[in-house]
């Protein structure tokens, strides 16, 4: 690519497009366009990507074919980071973006490292995007970013950053399966730069890749927390056989009324649990097994958070809440 | 490993296993025995494996988990050369291969590149078995071979080598969509020695790898041919839209009696057909894309057999009908 090249992003309005939009924008190496639902054109957050200078690209992922094709016309990247309940609407995004001749794909990742067959719905869902993606033969990366430092973050008692928590106060602390999972984690403000990193760099064409801040286990996260706020973090013990009843449990509730969103979301946030701490399976030695490249090897040059310098951020308010809305 | 590692071969009778077996006995490097199902143990082609001094381990693919744990203890590297039919037996053998703690697990790929979901059912297949392979975690090496030269040799009019044949003398030389898709080829003969190799080799840990003697097109093929008999090959032309029409009519036939052998049959030699010279997946850019690597690359000091070489064992009478009988 002589010219700079154009990123179009979908989903930049997103809690995880939002960051990637950030470190597209700022690494001053691409021109970042957004692609947008006509019907969400007028919507504030549209509004806003605008005021930034992002040029808009309108087409809904569901309509036509050709409207798709001459939306990605003239792109050179697209990143995907469409919501977890739209999965499988890439797979017309697919014949669009081979159609359009875009010259790499990135199919919505960013997610934990996790075995296809039967552990996380919405890993096998993406699979069949990338099966799909690999049956066209559109050049790709997957990207994915283990579990964001946001969501990590154990209460402590004195509920000095409550205001940071994604989750209510008066949530337990679980420890799941004796807490010991090494689990690959990211700041969710740095994912953007990684993004940038990683798009334009000729190794990771058509591999998978995973962003890594830290790799830490639950205990580690607690003992750095209890260390640096000098507070004791109360702890839930949730057992394996705990885990996988509750597994049972929401998976019997889903078959039973599918349709239900908070069957969905109960479904989704269990299978999570079950693949990071009962099978361990977000972890860099399964993560090499699959194939993975790290980006702590492409770029170590590249500085990133550590769980401590979040934690520091959080105590000084420096950290938003995350998925706080529907985004 | 330190002593002679065992390589326990499933499938040890059939075509594409016994040119492993030979090649893994002939590189000195292992210690080489076979898989058999008591049913079969006193069959002649059996008693000739004893007879070459293989040592015999008896189990059933479809018996108790316990009994197939035990014929699998002390197994460094198990080799799957299953029959086409019995892919998903391989699901068992995996929870086996693990709990037996056996170091690779070669499961049975020897087949062209394609992609995953409706190009092969066969391709198919094999992807549960790898799937469930990688969620549970077992070391591996998938190794596909491309298509075979001893099926893929054209007859000549004069019908000198009609007994190398693997199909009638009757049957016409099709030439599908042109001709000129390229696809990977490997010499029936070679492919133990390669397997051999890839074995024992850190670098294809976990990875896939594709054996290749030589890439040819239908027509290159072709020419080779008339320019070594002298003799002109007689070409009956199907079209891509000829080839899609027949696919379409076997997957019917087989959606409505799918039990019929014949249908099976058909639909496996129809998507390849499709896969290979339609959609040109068994290519060396497409198996690059796919992230599989060459053995070219891997070995390029082993010599393997070119087409020439093979058709010149072919006129001298050294190559052996394959496909011949059931194995």
């Amino acid at each position: 690519m002589s010219s700079t090249p154009t990123v179009l992003l979908l989903g930049a309005t997103g809690e995880t497009g939002q960051s990637i939009l950030k470190g597209l924008v700022e690494s001053n190496a691409f021109n970042v366009e957004a692609l947008v639902r006509p019907a969400s054109s007028t919507k504030p957050e549209v509004e806003e990507l605008r005021s930034a200078g992002i040029a808009i690209r309108l087409a809904d992922t569901a309509g036509a074919h050709a409207d798709l094709v001459k939306a990605l016309k003239g792109v050179d990247i697209f990143v995907s980071a469409i919501g977890p309940n739209n999965q499988l609407e890439q797979l017309r995004l697919v014949d669009a973006v081979k159609e359009a001749g875009v010259k790499r794909f990135i199919p919505c990742g960013f997610i934990t490292i996790s075995p296809v067959g039967g552990v996380m719905r919405l890993r096998d869902e993406k699979e069949k995007v990338y099966n799909y993606m690999k049956k066209q033969h559109v050049p790709f990366t997957v990207i994915d970013t283990g579990f964001w430092y946001q969501i990590s973050l154990p209460r402590v008692p004195s509920g000095k950053y409550d205001a940071a928590l994604a989750r209510g106060a008066d949530e337990p602390n679980e420890v799941y399966a004796g807490g010991d999972a090494p689990n690959i984690l990211t700041d969710l403000r740095d994912i953007g730069v990684l993004v940038a990193q990683i798009i334009q760099d000729e190794r990771t064409l058509n591999q998978y890749v995973y962003t890594c801040g830290e790799v830490l286990s639950q205990k580690e996260i607690i003992a750095i927390v209890e260390s640096v706020t000098g507070e004791t973090v109360e702890q839930t013990i949730v057992t394996t056989e705990q885990v996988q009843e509750r597994l049972e449990g929401v998976r019997a509730a889903l078959a039973a009324d599918p349709s239900k969103p908070m069957n969905q979301v109960l479904a989704y946030m269990t299978e999570y649990c079950h693949s990071k701490y009962v099978r361990a399976d977000n972890s860099p030695a399964y993560a090499k097994y699959l194939g993975y490249l790290d980006t702590r090897d492409l770029y170590p040059g590249t500085k990133t958070r550590t769980f401590r310098d979040f934690l520091a951020d959080v105590l000084d308010g420096k950290v938003q809440r995350v998925y706080s809305k529907k985004s």
